[in-house]
């Protein structure tokens, strides 16, 4: 009776799942002289695949097919059990989420806007990568510890990255009145061997934008690897819910240090009664109360910052952004949103710009 | 007990359904002196999806990885329902089939020959666009109206046209005494605004053919937009149906219109006594009444016409064609396809050419 | 109750199956001074598809999607049942096994080691073409035979190759004291018409190995066609077994012929007292009998020789190699590979080397 599909064993001992995902938006955005304007559609996310266990055993496979090709998202056997203790354990082997940033692990399906904030599920918190994850966690997951060596993410199939990845996370809630009365505060490191050179770029309003104005290269031979951390917190309070992180991401580089930050507020507010899900440390989906769906107000803050150093060309760069987002939820697995994004102050390459780009957004999704 | 997979709940409030395709095609096709002949094989459609509903709302995603990588077809979230006085309505948001041809509309499962008329499925008659299309239906189909604002097909997983298109169609069944004996008409409208350009060009006789001699190319520069119509007609009575459309499409160049027409005119029969199935405006499958499965015979006569406009290096194409078909019916979801396809009459770019090609195919296909 | 999906009708009229895998494998190859040695991580396989049947019809389609495309792997319809005297009948029509060679058709579910013999699943020993298998084989499959005229394997959706190719494959069990107490026999026979061309090369010890030693090249114009037979045999004794398989291939050119030959000879034990299970004349998956899953471990030696012909640049090549093997089954449907490759004596164009590239392997899989 909730619209996923689950094939179980009577007594438990193995299921098997189809999982998928459908985002379609339709975005308007004015770079405003920064670029041309986008106007247009997208398919965002269009992912099949299957997960499964048998006793302990676990397997999960999900591609994404929108962009025309097949890129791999999870891609892992896993095993997990409790300790005598009541602390749940799990190893997952293949492409699986970096134990790191919060916004980056909250997945499409849940979070609260459009996109993920401007520093999120890029190479500052990276999202999958392949290797081998470990996880702790207290049998309510009112805290859990996670901790990942990783080669990289799959492209073509295989990684042969020269530096390896460590990251871990670790969540904790302080206060849990009942599960939509909580406070859960989280933190993450990461460190990345060097080698491999660092290459990432980022559009400031929407998926289609032309311009990305958010830039760091180093190359391979000034890649000396990185350290980054993570600290975030959420709140649920009925209706109510609102989320911080900050990241702080560090290239080492044969001309020096090479500091980005990062920070996101975000707040929301169902006008419909619901609250969020609370699911293992992340937020989750929920279930509209009405036949007639549930209804979620939300409004972001945040700022992304790429320190200037002297003999990198494409350090330099920060900008300020809110999103206004607007949420209906017709059933569990369906949900329409209406994003406003907006840059209120914007730096690239160590010049301040007068140009502040925007995008209204519309997106229709339905998961499975 | 019917080889299609659906899962229901048991209130009817939710469903969901794993589909697909294959097609597997045998070739031997004579270009005769047009260029080299082709003989192989080919997988035609290899598709896998989804779909499913929860209450009034649904989604689809479906994407062809027959030519080796992710092409998408069906990929929307929709919402349907009817009005107080038995009318339905629905509207789908993705992207999904433009509410135009009869022939580009009909599935590649059910169509009666192995390849749909020369000038459907094309950028005259387009299949999928990305966009909104709105839904109006009598309760029992005997009349539909649907209407689309689309901005192209996806491709690399976005649209950005600059000019969208709108595309309605009608139909209305003026004889219906029942299932088996009916008669339905038809209409389409289509406009699309210009800076795109047009770019079309279409084999003659089977997929793999080596020169594809039908051709028209708009620059962007020089191209207005476009605006087309097409009427068509089927009736079905008992064991015999006959299908005939057609389709006059001007584009507006620069340097004058250009205009495009064509006509396909069909008729089959079952041998084995079956009739084809009429549903929601479309023909659909049929189920064999023998064990021994079904026969059926048709034979298809076809015209397209690119008129010939000064200046315009790819006008002046014309063609006439005739298909004749044998299909057997195994099961429900299984048919083996034997077609030849001749060219009767042929004009390149203004010149008229003796060559005949043909063709002679064979499909094996099966849906689910 | 095991970890597999099929849905099935009441009274077995059809049946419906999601089928998939996952291998996720993490390398340490070491090239020896051949190339740059190679560290990593790969997504070997991802496959999904489906399979079902209705009365005697069938189809199965399924694509791998490791390497970000859609890799073709089975694509067909296919028919089977039984004469009244109790012989299997069969014939697929689309993209499935050439039937040809043992450890080729072997499923890598199911190999004992995680990469086949050197000459195995490549062009001297062809996994999947597109065209027409017909099979025929006893009621217990204590015999089999079967035949297949292909066009090549589907690449962008076609084959139009100039030579077809013929095969054919037989098996006998000449001892079968139970299902664990077996001695099966094998032949295959494959003749390719010329024209198109022979290109093929192989890593020697891992999938990402940066160098392929052993290669041939036959230009289309110097392409006469191919000739090749390959023999086998398998013994399962309760928790042991063996298999070799020897190839002879062929390639007659207008220089003269090229002959390469190959062999592999394995052995693999179960620790903990399963027995390999022989399933239509080919070994299939375990199911553990001890919670704690199933250990078995495994050797192999391999020869592959490509003769010198002069004036071909490419042959000459030769490689002997070991493979140590560790398995460990912890459910029926998931299994941890431990192997360790190395080649014992390489010759490459004509010239004898010292080198010894070797590698440890890791693989995590799971189907269903």
């Amino acid at each position: 009776t909730d619209g996923k599909i689950k094939v179980e064993s009577r007594d438990g001992a193995w299921s098997f799942q189809p999982i998928g995902r459908v985002m379609w938006d339709a975005i308007d955005s004015d770079a405003d002289d920064l670029a041309d304007d986008a106007q247009g559609t997208e398919l965002r996310r269009a992912r099949l695949g299957f997960s499964g266990s048998i006793y302990d055993w676990g397997y999960k496979f999900e591609a994404d097919f929108a962009g025309g090709d097949a890129s791999i998202k999870d891609a892992y056997v896993s095993y997990g059990n409790k300790f005598s203790n009541g602390v749940r354990y799990g190893v997952k082997m293949g492409q699986s989420h970096v134990p790191f940033g919060l916004n980056t692990k909250i997945s499409s399906k849940y979070m609260s806007f459009m996109d993920r904030p401007l520093f999120a599920d890029t190479d500052w918190s990276p999202a999958r990568q392949s290797g081998v994850v470990a996880d702790l966690a207290a049998d309510d997951y009112r805290w859990t510890f996670s901790a990942g060596l990783t080669n990289g993410g799959l492209s073509g199939g295989e990684t042969t990255d020269n530096g390896s990845t460590f990251a871990a996370r670790a969540s904790f809630v302080p206060y849990m009145a009942s599960k939509n009365q909580l406070i859960q505060i989280g933190a993450g490191y990461l460190t990345r061997g060097g080698g491999d050179g660092f290459d990432d770029d980022q559009r400031v309003v929407s998926h289609i934008d032309n311009t990305k104005p958010l830039e760091l290269v180093v190359a391979p031979s000034a890649d000396d690897g990185s350290d980054a951390f993570t600290i975030d917190a959420m709140a649920i309070f009925g209706s109510f819910h609102a989320m911080a992180e900050y990241l702080d991401y560090t290239n080492d580089t044969t001309a020096g240090d090479i500091d980005t930050t990062g920070y996101a507020i975000e707040a929301g507010y169902f006008l419909t009664g619901e609250s969020l899900k609370w699911k293992k440390g992340y937020t989750s989906g929920i279930t509209p109360k009405s036949k007639y769906g549930a209804w979620q107000i939300a409004a972001r803050f945040e700022n992304m910052e790429i320190d200037e150093i002297s003999g990198n060309a494409t350090s330099g760069d920060e900008a300020d952004k809110f999103t206004l987002g607007l949420n209906y939820y017709p059933t569990k697995n369906t949900r329409l949103m209406l994003n406003y994004d907006k840059i209120t102050d914007l730096k690239i390459d160590g010049v301040s710009r007068d140009e502040e780009p925007s995008a209204l957004k519309f997106r229709a999704q339905a998961f499975w």
